[in-house]
C-alpha cells in the first residue's frame, strides 16, 4: 500500500486523485465535528464553501430538515444552529437530522479531493477505525493520499501528527510504503503518542484556540480511539461507513 | 525572529518573500555543489533554469570562461564540464572560475525567491556557518523563510532535516518563533542528528541517488559543520558572503 502526504487543502486543488482512496484529516476542528455528529446520530452531512450557500440549502429545503453548522475565524455564523465546536452536536441535537456545515479548511479540503474514488473523513477520535476500515474492507486497495486540510493555507501539525498515526496503525496491520513526509509524520507520531497535547502545545492553531477559550474542544478532538464512525462520501453527502452494507 | 519553512521550490513560487531573508535548502545536491564551488575557489555561481540558457551564457562569454555543469535525472547534461555531483567541483577544476549551473530542483527554488531582500544557500556543510553569519551579522533581523527545493514537487526530508538543524541552531542562540513545519522538522533533526544517514535511509531521494551509484555524494552532503563557506545572491550571481565587507 504507498501511502502519500499532502500538507493543505490548497495544495491538493491541483492534484488528481482518480483512482485513490482519499483520508481527509481536520482535528482542529471539521473532521472531529462530523464524525462526532455522525456518531450521535446525524443521518447525513453536507459541506459547502460559503454562507450563501448553507442558506440557500436550507432554504430550499423540502422534507427533511437540515441544520446549519461551521465557523469564520473559528466562531459561529451569525444564525446557524452550530458553531464548530464538536461539544454543540449532541444526541439530542442532532439525532435523525441533516446537517449542512461550512468551515474554513475542512470544507475546502473536502471539496478538493471530490476526484477521488473514495474519500474518508479521519481525526483522532475515529482514527484507528479508519485503519480497522481500511484493512477489514478493503475499501483502499490502492494507493493512499491524506490530505491534511491546515490552516490558512499552512500546514498544521494536529492534522500532521494524525496522518502519522493512521501511517504507524497501517504499518502495523499491512505493507506500507510511504513518501518523505509521512515517514517525518509517522515517527513523530511514534516519539510523542503518548502525550500529544504536549506534542501539539507550540502549534499555531492550538494555541489560536486556547486563546480563543476553547480548551475543551482541544482535549476533546486529541482523544483517541473513541468512536467506531467512519464518514465516508457518498453522493456529495457525508455518512457512515456501513461495514458489508455496500 | 520568526521562521517559516516552505517545503518545496514549487510551493515558493507563488510567495512575495519582499523583506524577508530566504535560506534555499537542496541537500542532494545543489546547494552542496554550489558551496563546495565556492569554498573550493570558484568566482561566482549563475543558475539558470534551462540548458539553453546556460549554453548562451558560455556563447556570450567575453572575458572570463564559463564552466557549465548540472544534471536532469541525477545524471549530468551532455557537454557539460561537471555533474551534479560535489566530488568534480575540485580546487583544480573550479579556482578563479565563473560557473553557470542549471539542475531540477535547487536552480528552480533559486529562481522563485528572487523577490526576497537577501538569498542564502544551506546545506548540512555550512549550516553552522549560516547560522553563524545571521547571529554574527544580522543580516536576517527580519523573517526569516527557509525554502526546502524538494524533489520534482514533493517535499524532501534530506532538504526538511537541515532546515530542521539551522532553526534548531538559532534556537540556541536568538529567540525563535516557527510556524508547525519548522517546529515539526527542528525536533526531528534534535531527535536523529546523531544518525543522519539512518534518519534518512527510507527516503525517496536519498534512495534514488544511491540505486544511481552515487552513495559518495550521499555520505559527502550529509557531513556537517564543514566549510564556513556562505553563498549569498548579489546581481543575480552567487557568492561567498565577506564579512565586514559589504
Amino acid at each position: 500500500m504507498k501511502i502519500s502526504v499532502v500538507s493543505t487543502a490548497q495544495q491538493a486543488q491541483g492534484i488528481d486523485f482518480s483512482g485513490k482512496t482519499v483520508i481527509v484529516i481536520d482535528v482542529l476542528r471539521a473532521t472531529s465535528v462530523i464524525t462526532t455528529a455522525l456518531h450521535n446520530g446525524a443521518l447525513n452531512v453536507v459541506t459547502v464553501k460559503t454562507v450563501e450557500e448553507a442558506d440557500n440549502l436550507v432554504a430550499n429545503q423540502i422534507a427533511q430538515p437540515i441544520l446549519r453548522g461551521g465557523e469564520r475565524n473559528a466562531v459561529r455564523i451569525v444564525g446557524f444552529d452550530f458553531g464548530n465546536s464538536p461539544l454543540e452536536y449532541t444526541p439530542e441535537a442532532v439525532e435523525g437530522k441533516s446537517l449542512v456545515i461550512t468551515t474554513t479548511n475542512g470544507t475546502q479540503a473536502i471539496q478538493n479531493v471530490k476526484s477521488a474514488s473514495e474519500v474518508v473523513l479521519a481525526c483522532f477520535r475515529n482514527a484507528v477505525a479508519v485503519v480497522d476500515a481500511i484493512v477489514a474492507t478493503r475499501f483502499a486497495p490502492n494507493d493512499i493520499a491524506i490530505v491534511c486540510a491546515g490552516t490558512e493555507g499552512r500546514f498544521s501539525l494536529d492534522d500532521g501528527l494524525c496522518a502519522g498515526m493512521i501511517i504507524e496503525l497501517l504499518k502495523q496491520r499491512v505493507e506500507v510504503v510511504t513518501d518523505d513526509l509521512g515517514l517525518l509524520l509517522s515517527r513523530d507520531y511514534r516519539e510523542h503518542r503518548h502525550d500529544l497535547l504536549a506534542a501539539l502545545s507550540e502549534c499555531f492553531h492550538l494555541k489560536r484556540l486556547s486563546a480563543l477559550g476553547f480548551d475543551g474542544d482541544i482535549r476533546y478532538c486529541l482523544e483517541t480511539n473513541c468512536v467506531a464512525t467512519v464518514p465516508v462520501l457518498r453522493n456529495n453527502k457525508i455518512v457512515s461507513l456501513q461495514y458489508g452494507k455496500e
